[in-house]
């Protein structure tokens, strides 16, 4: 396991002059969606991109080609900013750590916190050190360790990648160990959870600063479809406050033990007896976090680029009592502004995100979000939003309400 | 006085499809401002820029060099978009005839629209013959002809520039008709206008599709200062629900009778016996409008590019009973950034927003926005987080407040 002792920053902490220029490796939605605020906060970024036709690429002022598993790249990047920070935690953690020790830039959040959204068995391993809530996991290094551990958890677990998975990828249900053979030749080691029979999930967003200073977002539920998040609703109804508050006191200790800096979302599992469990971590604007951008007073990706900044830190609270998320996932039609133009004429608060992005079946390719009072009048208006935008204007005629079926996620796109 | 017949749109209307590509003629913060939300809505935005160092252009994915009144550079941008609209409003008419004659572009205000706003002259014939509220008003070709208004109006008038004016700029009290012959030798023509004993200054925004669809914004106080606006307060304190209406119906049916296309702000003096006089029109995001990009459902820079783009426009409500706005004009700081930090600590909720401009003693180089219950303690907080950015940290020292004084606009900005 990697050393998680935390590093000084050596570029610009002697001054303690905030970061102005920010690289942002990686240029899907996600960096898209820092753009705006970047813009108003006076910060210059500059995405890397693998193609210029990526999501932020395609509208970034300032946009470098290049891999992000290209040290020369990311070297390149960060010899240009005072700051990296991500769209996606792929990043190979020796060229970060080089990037750091170098004092070519600081990287927030730096390669010993990255780590653990980058490796799912380093995570575990550090969150049970620290005794945070985790499911019950192994560490598999063959078929027959596989085996054993399936015996021991009555003949069904989940098998992750430590690395490189997202959404659904990555992850699948096995009952005979046999079937994790591929992967397992792949990685070397995988690691298994039980499957926790949760009620639902959760995600807790925290946003931290070099020096310390944390703020917790409204504890959100979430739903996910085939695995990729699908519906968000802040905060999570029924929740009271003393479960709020102790999830929003997890995520910053999470936060605050592994050295994040910049947006934390930690996924949780809900159970019946009301206890919940880390399923995930990641160290970036997040899915879950989409509707603070319209629905708190400070959204997460102008939080996220505060605190890359080092500057001060903003208020979270919410702007309504209820915000709702729906994400866009390719449906039928491939042009979305006559579905878009007939949403926004049926609703006019609806806050409508297109990510520019071309339309395959269950991809991510946009959001919506409605504040208001009723979390179940503002989702059903949303879904009928969703249908309309991402099936075209025909579908109006089709009664409202939440569609049942959509298209599998064959290609899902990360976060 | 140039035709005001509505023309229709030649491009995009037959197929009744929403603008995709939209060009912004002009490349200062309006146009900076409307990067985030166009990035949003997935248009593709391109701006028009004498210099690729001004506000929009440093931070735009697409920018044309180009002057706003050479022809070419105008069409040049028009063929490569579906709708033009503006940053300001110092394009020559004719250029703007051109182009929608040719069905090159929409052009959104379309120029027999904008030439009210571009033409004051026009504005004031104009609205007179529609009975809308304006100052005594007078159309000066010589010296005698403005001796002979100055009689009638008692000695004193505001004489001002029909065309090219902004902020304080073009605008001048006289007392002797000499005053203005070098303005007359250099327009031809001056209009002049009664000193209207105003109580305050409000501003009433709506905004306008195409087709008709018009929503309006909640009316809000203004204040200036050296003719620059400094700080707006909305809703405008103390002004009834009635008044509200009343006020909001003039500048809807303003919009209706000139074919307004985007925002429209219409400036007003309200007198001591509770009426209002006309006296500006903008047809574009405005300065007493930004308050809305934080505070309200759809903020103006949004909610222009829906007008321009033809898409349905979203409601206009608060996200708060009080928002203010007040203006960051270029201070002692030249680095924003330590101040910045320092506003951004004390006050968790503030919103800031940098225009990326060299910082000139008056220039307009950015604002803030604070939501809340309360507008004189809202004030004061911002004007203390404006001392902070526009002065640097030091300021923090001085006792909290509104500052008597600051240096007086040498080099305005437009907007």
């Amino acid at each position: 396991m990697p050393e998680t002792t935390p590093r000084q920053d050596l570029t610009d902490a002697p001054e303690g002059a905030p970061a102005r220029r920010i690289g942002v490796i990686g240029a899907g939605q996600l960096a898209r969606m820092m753009l705006g605020p970047a813009i108003e906060l006076g910060l210059e970024l500059e995405v890397l991109a693998t193609d210029a036709a990526e999501s932020a690429a395609a509208v970034a002022g300032a946009v470098r080609l290049g891999r992000h598993d290209d040290p020369a790249a990311v070297r390149g990047l960060a010899a240009e900013v005072d700051a990296l920070t991500f769209d996606h935690e792929h990043v190979p953690t020796e060229i970060l750590e080089e990037i750091e020790g170098d004092g070519l830039a600081a990287v927030r959040p730096g390669p010993s916190a990255l780590v653990h959204a980058q490796d799912k068995l380093v995570m575990r391993e550090r969150l049970t050190a620290l005794g945070h809530p985790c499911p019950r996991w192994w560490r598999i290094d063959s078929a027959a360790a596989l085996a054993d551990a399936l015996a021991e958890a009555g003949g069904r677990l989940v098998v992750k990648t430590p690395r490189g998975g997202y959404d659904a990828h990555g992850v699948m249900v096995v009952e005979r160990a046999e079937q994790a053979q591929e992967w397992l030749d792949v990685h070397g080691e995988l690691l298994a959870e039980e499957l926790v029979p949760f009620t639902r999930e959760l995600s807790a967003q925290v946003a931290r600063r070099p020096g310390g200073e944390a703020r917790s977002y409204p504890v959100v539920q979430s739903l996910q479809k085939d695995g990729v998040c699908y519906e968000v609703v802040a905060p999570a109804p029924g929740l009271d406050e003393p479960a709020q508050r102790r999830i929003q006191q997890l995520a910053l200790a999470i936060a605050e033990d592994l050295g994040v800096t910049g947006m934390l979302a930690v996924e949780l599992f809900e159970t019946a007896d009301g206890r919940v469990l880390v399923n995930e971590l990641a160290m970036r604007p997040h899915n879950t976090g989409h509707w603070s951008m319209d629905g708190a007073v400070t959204g997460q990706f102008e939080q996220h680029l505060r605190a890359a900044a080092d500057l001060p830190l903003g208020a979270t609270e919410p702007l309504a009592p209820v915000a709702v998320m729906v994400n866009l996932l390719g449906g039928s039609a491939q042009d979305l502004a006559p579905g878009t133009a007939a949403a926004l004429a049926e609703e006019t608060r609806l806050k409508v995100h297109l990510y520019g992005k071309s339309v395959r079946p269950g991809r991510k390719i946009g959001h919506v979000t409605l504040l208001g009072d009723d979390a179940e009048d503002l989702l059903a208006r949303a879904h009928r939003a969703e249908r309309l935008i991402i099936d075209g204007p025909e579908a109006a005629a089709a009664p409202a309400g939440r569609p049942e079926t959509t298209a599998p996620t064959t290609d899902g796109e990360p976060r």
